[in-house]
């Protein structure tokens, strides 16, 4: 397979020796093991780095680091591996820290809801962790990935409809810098106004402006009580506009995502439901038994005016479960509909009053491509996903595939709405980020990176073109 | 009156030459304006700005921005006054640009719970204007202070308990940078993955980085049922474990307050109110009229169980308003109790499970004071005032004060806390910003500082020391 990325120096040998005696079998220069860390989720074509260190501790790291500055080296963290847009692919070589071992939880303050944890942790150990403390952790990208990576991300999924994102939802984090340093940013009081927020910088910077080693979470109390709810509807634009009455009467839902009609036949063939294979809704109300109640008696009020059809509940846990899971099995499901086929993703966010307009248009392209196309999302915060079929060594499908991409972005952004609702921006959404933000601000985005990482080692080649 | 603040070069006749021809009467020399914009609500000695200019709009701000660049003269922007700690005041000299006449609220997009306002808009004046829109604005300070301001203090108050603070509430924002050119940050989408987070970066800068020129910000719903009440406790501990309860057992609280036993007197003096004079708390209840009841009644056994008195309802909205005003005025309730003095503040914030604590001790040095000192504050976040009232004339009283604040902040960052909750560092708190965060996350914002204003013009000697 030809190389599509720029060529660029091997490793230098002197630095493989220092680190090979460094950190001995923990260093590993193996081919097996470099790809393993050089191809995600995307059907962006894989990158392996020159090596792989799996670092144990934030000082191996900055010592990781700091050699790696020495020569002048790239370096790139690596979390569960769940990135959609080529976030750790090593398109400029380099070495790869893997943060899997580092998957301690350092501390449960359960009376101060939150959690310290390693960045190797990953959010359903997380949670397997505080079982018995009567707390959760919220934030659910369907993928069980790191929470170190989510961090980097700026992650949210299904549950940010109520708790928000992953930037709403860290207090604080140890970095490891460009220069090697390690510093701690934000702290353990809820709220604090102490000078600029390096948390909320480095969320969402995706390993470009310094690698997190350590971060803390906050946690929520376990409702009391917890329904689910799935509900088809006659068309897409029934099913939107109950979600956009559900936002705009302030419901506080827990989750209320779409999947479209090829969504749910995938899913029913992948995950074995028997769902009613049309534009549907699942909820999910948190609260006090009364509270939920009442969310769940006005949304189904809203839906049955819009022509929700069989409002069906899921209060047992195991019932719960086996609607979530085959949620967030849409994804694998729809990878089934084309035998070998890779999966191009959208992301787009819009205004909630914006919603289904974008999502008529989009299904517009929808119905004139010649390529399977699902879409199903994050409705109530008005994000939503497409997954494209393509084979990637088929260049007229790679093409569609991509206009089709463009036009749902050129049309988000039309409506005041963004690129990537929280996959990031990777390698695969550089070419949109000034026409989101501007020049001015892309410009002050490369001055903070050239004043935190001058000689761009730090995941090179990522956001910023 | 000696100056306190090193002195620095008059404003250059020629800058100020042209100014005045471009802004005619808008821009004024005259000793009046310029002390009304050289000193804050605080004890900081005044230092009024060279000049000040009102400005009308964003290409305004831009351009008087680059008329100073081009002659090396400081610029402080300018709310509603109502800072602090010496945010605004021209210890470096300079122009203040006095943004209160961009005080027009842009566009309420209700069906998206936002609305985008420039900076100069009030919190009470965007409240107005939300009127029959069936949504409210809900961060509360106290003061009616500017939007823009709030942003850039990265303020929060009364409502932050359960709607967050400016950090969790501005979507997005129109910055003018230190080159005078104009960004947009953000977006109107309710979360977003793409790029660098420069909406938080600006929140909390305190003019430092940029001066902000719009901002969208998050609405809510008007809570269908509201519920206020009152309860007096036999200890500022009782109190204070009953909010810890509250808290850790997820009730979403809107308001949570704690007024000590001396502000509850200098409270019924000021506001001719008839409380109880011990200990006590200020609660609000928002949701559906079953969810604010089942709210109430949990916290009213919590206190209850924990010696509360008294538990009394205000539920008419006139009886509300008169209960937040009285909280709103505590501050200078207790201005009252010394005549003539200023009010030295403080405002640690902690995790809640060490306020008890953090209270407990504090109240040993209040016993031990020498000046009145009187203790509220916002204590569903962990975060507290103490008023200590000293006559800045007297060296002796400022002493004891800057002392009594030394070993608070001491205290809260011994308990991971902050130094300052939604105040900011301004001039006063800069002692701390090291032992806070250290000097590695202090490094990394002086040079995000530099990148972004490399002559240190945006309002110079604030934050950064």
């Amino acid at each position: 397979m030809n190389d599509p990325y720029p060529p660029h120096p091997p490793l230098p040998a002197v630095l493989a020796d220092v680190l090979s005696v460094r950190f001995g079998s923990r260093f590993s220069l193996s081919q097996a093991v470099r790809d393993q860390h050089g191809r995600d989720e995307s059907v962006h074509p894989a990158a392996a780095p020159d090596a792989v260190l799996f670092a144990e501790s934030t000082a191996e790291v900055a010592e990781a680091v700091r050699l790696c500055r020495e020569h002048k080296v790239p370096v790139i963290p690596f979390g569960a591996g769940s990135a959609v847009e080529g976030h750790f692919l090593a398109i400029h070589g380099g070495l790869c820290i893997d943060l899997t071992r580092m998957n301690r939880v350092v501390a449960i303050h359960a009376e101060d809801l939150d959690a310290t944890v390693q960045p190797g942790v990953t959010r359903k150990q997380l949670n397997a962790e505080l079982h018995g403390t009567g707390l959760f952790f919220p934030i659910d990208p369907g993928a069980d990935a790191s929470l170190g990576g989510m961090a980097a991300t700026r992650a949210s999924g299904t549950n940010a409809v109520r708790y928000g994102t992953m930037r709403e939802n860290v207090l604080g984090m140890t970095v490891v810098l460009a220069n090697g340093r390690i510093i701690r940013t934000g702290g353990r009081a809820k709220k604090s106004s102490a000078g600029y927020d390096l948390t909320r910088l480095f969320i969402g910077s995706e390993g470009t402006l310094g690698i997190i080693t350590e971060l803390t979470v906050r946690l929520y109390p376990l409702p009391e009580a917890i329904s689910s709810a799935v509900c088809a509807f006659p068309s897409v634009d029934a099913a939107v506009n109950t979600v956009i009455q559900t936002i705009q009467l302030g419901v506080p839902v827990a989750r209320i995502e779409l999947l479209d009609a090829l969504t749910i036949s995938a899913v029913n063939r992948y995950s074995k439901t028997h769902l009613h294979e049309a534009p549907t809704l699942f909820f999910e109300f948190h609260g006090s038994a009364a509270s939920v109640e009442e969310q769940a008696t006005l949304v189904q009020e809203l839906a049955a005016g819009l022509g929700g059809m069989n409002f069906e509940w899921a209060t047992r846990p195991e019932d719960r479960s086996r609607l979530w899971q085959a949620r967030h099995d849409a994804y694998f499901a729809c990878l089934q509909l084309k035998p070998g086929a890779r999966a191009f993703p959208t992301d787009v966010c819009v205004p909630i009053s914006r919603l289904a307009e974008c999502i008529r248009a989009t299904n517009d392209d929808i119905a004139r491509a010649s390529i399977p196309i699902a879409l199903f999302g994050h409705v109530g915060d008005g994000n939503f996903h497409m997954v494209l079929l393509i084979d990637p060594a088929n260049p007229l499908e790679v093409a569609e595939a991509e206009k089709i991409n463009h036009a749902v972005v050129e049309r988000a952004l039309a409506m005041e709405g963004t690129c990537t609702g929280e996959h990031g921006i990777g390698i695969g959404k550089q070419k949109f980020l000034v026409a989101e933000h501007g020049e001015g601000a892309v410009d002050v985005m490369r001055a903070l990176k050239h004043a935190l990482d001058p000689d761009n080692l730090l995941n090179p080649g990522k956001i910023l073109p």
